[in-house]
């Protein structure tokens, strides 16, 4: 490893991701729009009608929270950075920046077994940016001594299931669009919580 | 209480909502359009045709506003943080960001009642989303010892208070928009200058 | 002057002002936009069309850069806030917002009087609102001693002059739109440069 | 140098900036949309519509997080700021700020030649403006003592063969845009690793 490189604090990563997050997390609203002006008889219906893109837009909210909170975490163990660090977090800002495209997709057509496939795919690939982005931090030595690697490699396990999950999604969209829809809220369940950081001298 | 999680400071959950907030109470203004190339005689009426648009974002510019001052306030005094103060943080920004939703259908459709059913709604579940973090911040031992829990049990009546307004705006919408109108404004008006934080030992 | 308040840190105000302020100057940009897919032929003749979008695009970016820069080096100065301070920032805040809508109105329309009208107006509400902001913070004390006020004094006297000019430029509009252009130059010429702090002691 | 400026932490102008480039990459992803409901079967057709469109926002992704490494890795280096250091900064943010409408013209008009022109104009200009930027603090002394400017040297060659490849793109892609592509891709593959820091006494 070289050491010759300054100790860049990773405050800066951290304050310009929350800016990234902040910014999908949130504009995701302005697909949420009732266009023309309804009259009093068709205003239940047309409300009725962003329904999907209502539920579409918490879903998201909520994995990008799950995200945002695991980040969080992550980087709060973080003693030092690097170059690699920052591409291998500019790299998942990437992934996370286009869910709000494949939110939009699903949302305006949810019956489409397509949008459900994209929408599983892209969050594959956003669950592989993030386990790449641990394992880098983890075995790079980039966190705190104190932190206990047990509870990574359980991390790490439990992201292979999500990305298998919202694979299977995905494929499994084709059949039905339903039981992708039932596997895309298996993975928010199951992440809920975030790990407990375990220090070894406590 | 679970002591063995290290204590993560406040700061980074703070520029995270920080960040959304700037992003709902600024992006609202991109409603604010005027269609096509109006000529000089009929620039005045296209204008006059946003007044609702502006008055709703005005209001709603004031709400957040409201709600951010005394989520900086509320903060100020938080000693350290866990988990579910994330999420409960996280649960109410995610009301938060559906105001820009709200006051588009408001300020497209300001004689509709639905629209003020829809908007009372979404700023009552806003007001409970505030209690709970508020709440639970108070009650699980978060804040700075020194902080007067007389002050807390204060703003807690003012906000059951509040959400009765709110909820009392989306029934009598039904009768008249006006009345709803009115009661939009009391709030604001009654939360305009956040309550005073009473340390103990001073 | 009552001292019971805790010193709430600039810090978090100062954080979500820049927010707000990246947000006003950043998204602007998306109104300039190509409609539709030109050819060869007219593809020229598009991007002529956008010319006016583009310099009311710069020039509104140049004015909301100096009240940044102004906004930065008037809170590198304050010592400590209070709740008042908070509402005259965000007052502030309410009016830089509008910006966009102003420079969309101007830029769709560059020989509509009322454009030059509805813009030099709103950013005559910019000054003062900046204005007040200033005078709080220099008369409630909140500025480091070693500030010498004689350079407050000074920069409130441009404003006064800046708020006229924005003034003046509104009602000539109505003589000629590009007597209100040339004004509009004025006033970034004027303020280009923020006011040297002086410390009393150094 | 005159040295009765305070000195101003470094710390608000990345905020800022992280804020602006923030909103920069991440909602050049609003152009990605489907437009209407597609059916089963246009729906993969729909799809590669898109792919221009996707790959020109995944090229200024790139580009910007490229910007965004290099800014992070100067300002770490930055001692000190002043007045025309917020304007090198500020000239830097508005050229990067046209980055979305160049990506927008490219992504829907790939195959126009004045596409490419724009796209590779507006890169040259920033790469212009963020040599400005280096230049000035390199050569005003606004770095920390211990770094070597050998370093900078380097990176000053490397920006000027930079802005040459985008000029010449831009007029290249008169002669074929597939030209113009490859030479954009030549210089994100050339600073993608952004230069190390070299202190003198390590």
């Amino acid at each position: 490893m070289m050491n010759d490189e300054p100790i860049i604090p990773s405050s800066r990563i951290e304050a310009f991701s929350d800016g990234v997050i902040a910014i999908i997390i949130t504009i995701m609203v302005f697909d949420l729009k009732i266009q023309g002006i309804p009259d009093d008889k068709n205003v239940w219906r047309e409300l009725a009608g962003l329904l999907p893109k209502i539920l579409s837009y918490a879903a998201s909210f909520v994995m990008i929270a799950i995200m945002w909170v695991n980040h969080h975490q992550l980087f709060h163990q973080i003693h030092r950075t690097d170059r690699k660090l920052l591409w291998y977090n500019l790299h998942l800002l990437f992934w996370m920046s286009l869910i709000p495209f494949a939110a939009n997709f699903i949302g305006a057509n949810p019956l489409l077994w397509q949008a459900s496939f994209v929408y599983g795919i892209l969050f594959a690939l956003n669950a592989l940016a993030f386990s790449y982005l641990r394992t880098y931090t983890v075995f790079t030595g980039l966190l705190h001594e104190a932190i206990n690697l047990e509870q990574h490699y359980k991390i790490r396990r439990k992201n292979k299931v999500a990305i298998s999950i919202y694979l299977s999604a995905a494929v499994l969209s084709m059949v039905s669009v339903y039981i992708a829809f039932v596997l895309f809220l298996v993975v928010p369940a199951m992440y809920f919580i975030p790990e407990k950081i375990i220090h070894k001298q406590s």
